[in-house]
């Protein structure tokens, strides 16, 4: 398969749903980003990378940084995280309150607000939140092997600014002492971990330990242990685009994580790491081209989890 | 791999948990199963075929059905199902109706009960109940090539007669117009598969078109096409399991579907179909023993989907 | 004050909003009503009466008719009625399933549809529907002092055929096991009960007891014993208007009870009963220009339970 | 009737139950309040005045403050908070957010700590949170005729410690634009509100103008219009005791309003208002004592606004 021609193919499919969906108004810093830019990278196990479009056009990750956060902690002393999250979908939008108050403080998963927000707490541990942010920008440096990597301070500040529902959804679970950390500190770093930008080929390259069993083929570290990785992916599949992971799940076949900047990464088990970005969102705040982009890209692979 | 050795040894794993959990008693045929029994089968695609325990003692498939009736309805005039049913994890219990009344009578999957209820609905079509649930014993036959298969008439009965609960989920369809035919006719066939009794010998050669891209490999017949069968698997991958789904993503890492009556059907694409049964449940719904040991035949086998 | 002279102002007063709202459309009978009809009539203490418009023209009553019921029920061996029903505001529309699945079968109060049914089903007691229909016409007749008053049949024959959403609710508690009578035995009491017919003058006539302590002041018999009485009242004013009691108790400052067919009976204690018709409803399913003219008339005679 | 010989014989009634219930204990100040004080105060319109007990106790009043503050805006540019918080019945616990999400961030009504805390924000206005709690103390003293009421600094300083429910809740009504002030200035004024320390002398003397169509017998000032002080008892029935208001209705039949320091204010309009206080709390957060002692007065004088 030549992967630019493929890349090239899917492009071309996905062009005329360029203009729609909604780009996220909620933080200034979003709504001014250009609409209809449309990027998209491939690394594939073997070696082979690939791009398409704005592929080198850095974006807010948003909530992919879920991910990397929640990798950070299970290579560590993670486990004990699944005591104050859980693994299971929510049925409700990416920033709903109403199953903490039916759980008692507990998110339903690490790929929530809520539940990424517990994963931030747990990083920070003892430390301090700039700590915690250096770890990660180091982290994801490493794993896209590409130290231009940094916060977008404006957008940083921007998501501080309206952060009015997240510090609602922080300080519900503090009233059920579940965050170690004081509100504003995980808050602190929880906004700067959002605002990380990287490129459609950065953001590939960074994930592709998740293709290969937790092993970073670059580095050759073993980031996660095997059986981490694959649980990793498990919550990306059923939880990865908040009220809409079925849908993905059905429609796309593999693990994928969205962002409200408009950006997924999608991990092909033992093929490939794949990112995509286009701001324009569909109703479950999952870039509509770029969930299109994914599933021709499946359709025209074949790849899919399940067989 | 010798598996006659990896099925003894999974039960070995197992054999120390098989006093834990519930038998479901909201029927009193499924109360009164002797609860500590266990069986697995294993069906390869290469042919081979293995089981232990009690593998061919007849056990009520229960929820399990819901699988080959979408797979039915997939197969023909199906796609047009999804109009009436979504396919995303509820994040509620099996039978709740809560999620019903906020999404104006549309189940959130086909899988719960009230979207296996639509997807009978969907099935029967303009004919009867009886003709249904006569395509759907032979269905089984055909894909277990095993003509013992049949409704226990006395679990049928009991269903109907304690099946209050999913009356009400039925009429309260049918009060958005999301149900066809008439309340008790869909019912009559809807309990009626829920007391379809199979082996796990049976069970698991039966799925064994799951695992093989919609082709049943015995007859060699395309029971449904590719891109259907994968999307079967993603639907059982986020829903299987009602609010227990995550987990079993998490913890096994293949698509599977649960029964109340103990038994689960697992697939694992391109490999095998795993049938296991143990009555005692968890708190799901799902059999506690069973999911037990696929999470051990995952171990050891190192099957997952996610890499 | 002059009664007469009273409701003509009031009925003036109301004139302009006659085409506000919409009739209820969910069953045929009621949607062929013409919506721009307009009914008040007033039964007083002291003996006085006045009626103005449509007061004689009669109506269908529907869930007015669940505080006959419930005062029925509790001058009997009722206050066992409170172990299968909750007297609290529901927070929910007046059909909504969603707190009886939180709260286990239970409803919230018996003045919405869920706890109606109870009421009745507590009302048939170890009779049948027939019987208890017959109970309530003649109960009705007797308040009303009208020999004429019973039940349309035609709605009674569409509430059936339109009642899934209330054959729902039933099967969902009998699942619970808070029905005592078969589903079809209650609803059919329900339905004939929800389509008894009254002009405002038979109605506020039929209420007085409410605001005379139990006592019907033409039979002189106590109906409901003087304690009953307030707690009827109460319920009423908590709960007589599904999800906009609070606002009803709010703007009018009696308690009453509204039902779709565009009629409120309210109750003035010590002083007076007042019905009133006007068939398009508000967003809440109350009479748009009947809570109006409630409103209008608390603030022309000062008549609050509130100082 | 003999005012203190009343009081004595409900404190007879109700001295069994002292030990039934349990003291708040979410913040230390009150769970260190002996459990077991029992204080009833009445102050008549005829200027009858009588108690029993630890009426001369000052305790804190925690929500009963939500009474008057909303009195207070209510007396000024007031009605226009009915933008900003409905009046109905929540159907769920005080704190309780999830109505919240449901209604964009629109609390129920104006007594349930998500209401109070847009009520404080309201009274605030463009001043300061110090202004308003000057102002508030102020309001409360002249009501009561006494000087020596204050801020109980401590009870204020262990609410703010703890108080991350409602930080969770101002934040939530924050992103939806529903907070004019500053989350942490309307707090600090509400957690002073809430620290309120007032006797069951002080209490019923402050709550008469209620009883009173609005105007302050003892300063013959009008303190609300006639038909606001309506409007606030109708509140007060309708959702003065949370998820606990119909039972109130129900069993004592005047409006009242409760807080978790074991306080509540009951108006008996055109006759009294009265004052219980007793720690122990029932499941909705009303004193367990002091309802009983309010029911037992109600049936000793017969007392009800529903006949």
């Amino acid at each position: 398969m030549d992967m630019e021609r493929l890349l090239q193919d899917v492009a071309d499919d996905v062009r005329q749903s360029l203009g729609t969906g909604k780009v996220a108004d909620y933080i200034p810093a979003l709504a001014q980003v250009p609409p209809n830019q449309f990027g998209l990278a491939i690394a594939c196990l073997d070696g082979r990378h690939a791009s398409v479009g704005d592929a080198d056009q850095p974006f807010s990750i948003q909530s992919i940084s879920k991910v990397f956060t929640l990798a950070m902690v299970l290579s560590g002393r993670g486990p004990l995280v699944w005591d104050r999250v859980g693994r299971e979908p929510s049925g409700t939008p990416f920033n709903s309150i109403v199953q903490l108050e039916h759980e008692s403080g507990v998110p339903r998963n690490p790929l929530i607000n809520a539940g990424a927000i517990v994963v931030t707490d747990h990083l920070i541990g003892g430390s301090s939140a700039d700590d915690a942010v250096d770890r990660l920008v180091a982290f994801m440096r490493a794993r896209s092997g590409s130290n231009s990597i940094g916060v977008d301070q404006q957008v940083a500040r921007s998501e501080s600014e309206t952060g009015s529902r997240n510090r609602s959804l922080a300080h519900f679970m503090a009233s059920f002492s579940n965050l170690r950390n004081p509100v504003e500190t995980v808050l602190s770093a929880y906004f700067r971990q959002c605002a990380l930008a990287l490129s459609c080929r950065q953001l590939a390259q960074a994930g592709l330990f998740l293709a290969n069993k937790g092993r970073d083929p670059q580095t050759d570290e073993m980031v996660v242990a095997p059986d981490q990785c694959r649980r990793i992916n498990a919550v990306m599949m059923t939880c990865g685009h908040y009220d809409g992971s079925g849908d993905f799940a059905f429609r796309v076949g593999f693990p994928g994580k969205s962002g409200v900047g408009g950006g997924i990464l999608a991990i092909v088990p033992g093929e490939a790491s794949i990112a995509v970005w286009s701001p324009r969102l569909n109703r479950s705040g999952t870039s509509w081209t770029g969930s299109q982009a994914l599933e021709r890209l499946a359709a025209r692979t074949g790849w899919s989890v399940f067989g």
